[in-house]
């Protein structure tokens, strides 16, 4: 009887996965990771450097969503159902080995596993456990070269879907800021942050620690520039520091 | 000529810490730390698993500050006059071989090492770089066994150092919360817990990931008592998710 471990693998670049993660990968006899259709799979792509040859591998395909919003009733319950199938799939392959879960960043911050997790927890029958990993976030703001948060700085985490209005309220409110899930709301974001004054501070990062990656002075971007959905910005704080008040 | 690299250690279990990171402490000729006066330092004690015994150690230890208040004029030049030694220091021995400043957590949240950061790479003479480390609080949330941010949740980190009305404030506007360097503040923070109605879903994390880890629902913990500086305070979000609305 084994385990289900959903396993975090950090930011993207394959050496930013903890010693631990490095381990249960490599040693991994079954596998399953999230991907949307047709695609090859973000945290496959990542875990790849360390699963050996004979990992068996379950794509656990999201549910089609062109026609649905992704608010709307029908959507979610497509989407529980999609988890409930895969709850299921889980604990029986469980029954053989234990089964590595690959999960992009950290498992539990804002992370697709753990509508797993919750669920797996509930019927409680199979062990379920995490390994944390590296956020996103403290990746790009590592490539951007930018201390994040300093003294007694509040850094806010928001998503760039949410309304304008809600965006300027909550950037107004913090030292720093990270805003994610950018991608087409890009336009949104740059507004929010413009008439929450914040716009010359803040760093747009596409691609973070990967192949790719791109950091620019979010102010050079152009509103109607194209940007993928795991683009942030960051706009790092500027706390008490002895160099300026000493 | 070498270069100088702060290195994130993670949360504190040596196992939490990165590949890169990993290869870094293996392999350092030389390794600097800071620690507080006449203490072992938590950050050389998380990186010992993986120096090599040949490594030649730097302390940096902290200015002793019985007398000083930490936010006085003289104890942040006194403080000044410490780090600007110290990038002397270490720009001297970066001369010889490479130089890694272990970092608790991430370099670039709320350490130490950004003040050197921010003056070495002013000066230009030797190469900064950083590796990021899993922050505290995700070991924190992991080991809490909560998943922490759901959908389009806030989430908001607070210091524990701030006025009980800015932290009522701020944590009524988020949808999650981490709140750090709890320590001696801890009756503060549980009092505007309550305030903003979040005392129930707080829990209270110390020494998380390592020996004598305690996780605990904070309203169980008594006001007065006594908690380390680098405990925790995490509320949960609970935001959108299929299986409540589906």
């Amino acid at each position: 009887m084994g385990r289900i471990v959903g396993v975090g693998l950090g930011p993207g670049d394959p050496q930013l996965v903890t010693v631990r993660a490095q381990r249960w990968l490599s040693q991994a006899r079954q596998v399953a990771y999230f991907r949307k259709s047709g695609r090859p799979g973000r945290a496959r792509r990542i875990a790849l450097t360390w699963l050996a040859p004979q990992a068996v591998e379950h794509a656990m395909e999201y549910p089609v969503t062109t026609e649905l919003p992704f608010d709307s009733p029908a959507y979610i319950d497509l989407l529980a159902r999609f988890y409930d199938h895969w709850v299921e799939r889980l604990e029986a392959l469980a029954a053989q080995n234990d089964v590595v879960v690959l999960c992009e960043g950290d498992p539990f911050f804002y992370g697709s596993f753990m509508h797993l997790y919750e669920r797996l927890r509930r019927r409680g029958h199979v062990p379920v456990e995490v390994v944390p990993g590296l956020p996103g976030m403290v990746g790009c703001w590592s490539v951007c070269g930018q201390p994040m948060t300093w003294g007694d700085d509040v850094l806010t985490i928001l998503m760039g879907t949410l309304p304008e209005d809600d965006l300027v309220r909550h950037m107004q409110q913090a030292d720093a800021l990270v805003v994610m899930k950018v991608g087409r709301h890009l336009g949104r974001v740059r507004r929010a942050l413009q008439r929450a004054g914040l716009l010359a501070r803040a760093w747009l990062v596409q691609e973070g620690t990967m192949n790719g990656q791109q950091v620019q002075p979010l102010a050079s971007v152009d509103e109607q520039a194209s940007c993928p959905y795991f683009a942030l910005v960051l706009v790092p704080g500027q706390g008490r520091r002895p160099e300026v008040e000493g």
